[in-house]
């Protein structure tokens, strides 16, 4: 049977990515060794290196004076790693779920931090509009998409400072205007490769400012030197982020990948909003997450959750459970989920619906 | 041709290592997923966490009372986080060579550090035995096996204080007294897996003793409490690294792989020994690495090292140019290098003499 990803990360990544890092596991570049026991300083992963920043920066069309890094330890670790290297004394959070509250409390060691605004009220179903940031603030944080929540800031804001973003669930599904942020960061594991790969893109000129002695791995300029070889990389999730990457630019990039993710999510919150079994958690449809769909029973059907379950998880959907702070469904619908698996998905609903 | 892997790190792995992480790649568990695109929460990856802790407890006897962790960032990152949760207001640190140098560096930020000895003044040729450990530094921090110097302590040391150990480049390769140790951590690219996991093995009781706040990332505790999973781990790298612990149990385990390390590294001195135009970088035999074999040209033979690496190469031998700071040639023989291309090495080495 069929399978149909819907995991919320790790998630789903294109049939490419998987072929070549299988074939790369055991003869990686034609050298007869696996890309997990050659050097990171061979002139074969050198390559796979530069190629993946080169890449970045094509494809998010990366202005000068930006540095392009892969790291270790996530969005979790660059939490902390973005207010050591860019705070100097006051930071403005926008709070729209948990991961950006996360970011927030990171920044608390390091000075005065100012929580614009917070959409906790509602458990995170919105995203806050009428917020001001301080004009004095070194940078305003924002979390794009609430991967447990099913909200997205689509677009990129105007504020009056610099911005910084976790971009973790929704890099590269559509165009950004990089000049906006100092800095933009993401695990890779939902648009880009597997886990254990951190993307940062960083401006230059926003580092050395904080006067802060700063810990060597904590430390941005660390990595910017050594080109993200001051220790050794995770070196075959590097390799599949470089997969996925040459896959997106044969897609035709980030602007090919957008108008492909308003339609998948277009299709699936039309599915929601005429099925009368389901609703989303999300009302404002300009607040929907077009990687990760949410939803629950409509009132009056929530005893039928365990058995849409079952009856889904029987039809090959996978990951469709939603996190339990919000409670019933969620299809993550990302980058490299085929138009195909969210029809699926909404042929199991319409069935369901039939049924009962 | 065959191919020699002699690379110091990332390096040889088992062929069950590469075959079986190349199948999940595609196929993971029988889910018709890859191992990259599944939740580290689902029961499939739970599963693979839970077995690897489960293996690097029995395998190295790991007492009561110690938690063993996967989490990313390489040794470079345990330099800092060892001193952030260990240390008090006093440490020690035998600098045996680079890597050492480097995890003393990040102990400076949280109070005194007393270096016990150091083998600078013969470029780290010697491991430095006659040294005093202050009984009220909090821990003596050592790095087991020097990869770019070719000396290694291949015994457990008796000192008066715990000690943290990084053993990135040896751990596996013989049996360990754990309960000499507060804290042991090593990046897996050597015997365990691929560059991006770090394990960590660390005494419960050994925490909480610093009155410091840690931030959450850098905070062992984090990472204790969530098994591993407070933020997605590496998941490939840790599924890669239980085929290597699984092949070692196959293999008769850590006190089997001693045995086979000295077999291998005997052989290599001996010939380094006998053969007239090289000669090892390490004088004393107890000092020698048994993973990474370190040597130069002979004197009056110099300018034969560019032919040498030439004419290995041309035989099928990779990675045995030696590291900037020694020069000449490492043979890197960690545990997955099978005798057979150590004795391949040494066929070539005796070639080139019989050339010569």
């Amino acid at each position: 049977m069929k399978k149909h990803n819907f995991y919320a990360g790790p998630s789903i990544l294109p049939e490419f990515t998987k072929q070549k890092t299988a074939e790369a596991a055991v003869d990686f570049a034609g050298t007869g060794l696996s890309v997990m026991e050659v050097s990171h300083r061979s002139k074969e992963f050198v390559a796979v290196m530069d190629e993946a920043v080169a890449l970045v920066k094509e494809l998010l069309k990366v202005p000068e004076g930006y540095s392009v890094l892969f790291l270790q330890g996530g969005a979790s670790l660059s939490f902390l790693m973005a207010p050591y290297n860019l705070m100097k004394s006051k930071a403005a959070y926008l709070v729209t779920g948990s991961w950006a509250s996360k970011a927030m409390k990171e920044a608390k060691y390091f000075g005065e931090v100012v929580e614009v605004a917070s959409s906790k009220d509602k458990n995170f179903n919105y995203i806050p509009k009428a917020f001001e940031v301080p004009a004095d603030a070194d940078y305003l944080h924002i979390t794009t998409n609430n991967t447990i929540f099913g909200t997205e800031i689509k677009t990129d804001l105007d504020v009056p400072v610099p911005m910084i973003a976790d971009m973790s669930s929704d890099i590269f599904s559509r165009p950004i205007d990089v000049a906006k942020y100092d800095m933009i960061y993401a695990g890779a594991q939902k648009n880009l490769g597997p886990s254990g790969a951190t993307l940062v893109i960083i401006k230059d000129e926003a580092l050395d400012k904080t006067g802060r002695t700063i810990p060597t791995m904590l430390d941005f300029q660390t990595h910017i030197k050594n080109d993200s070889m001051f220790n050794t990389p995770s070196t075959i999730a590097v390799y599949a982020c470089l997969q996925t990457l040459i896959w997106l630019k044969d897609k035709g990039g980030v602007e090919a990948m957008e108008k492909i993710n308003i339609e998948k999510a277009d299709l699936l919150y039309a599915e929601l909003d005429r099925n009368k079994l389901f609703v989303p958690t999300v009302p404002a449809a300009e607040d929907r997450s077009r990687m990760n769909v949410t939803f629950v029973m409509a009132e009056g059907y929530e005893a039928l959750e365990k058995e849409f379950n079952e009856f889904a998880t029987s039809k090959g959907m996978i990951g469709l459970k939603g996190h339990r702070s919000v409670g019933g469904f969620r299809a993550s619908i990302y980058n490299a989920m085929p138009v195909e698996s969210v029809q699926a998905l909404i042929d199991v609903m319409a069935e369901f619906e039939a049924n009962h």
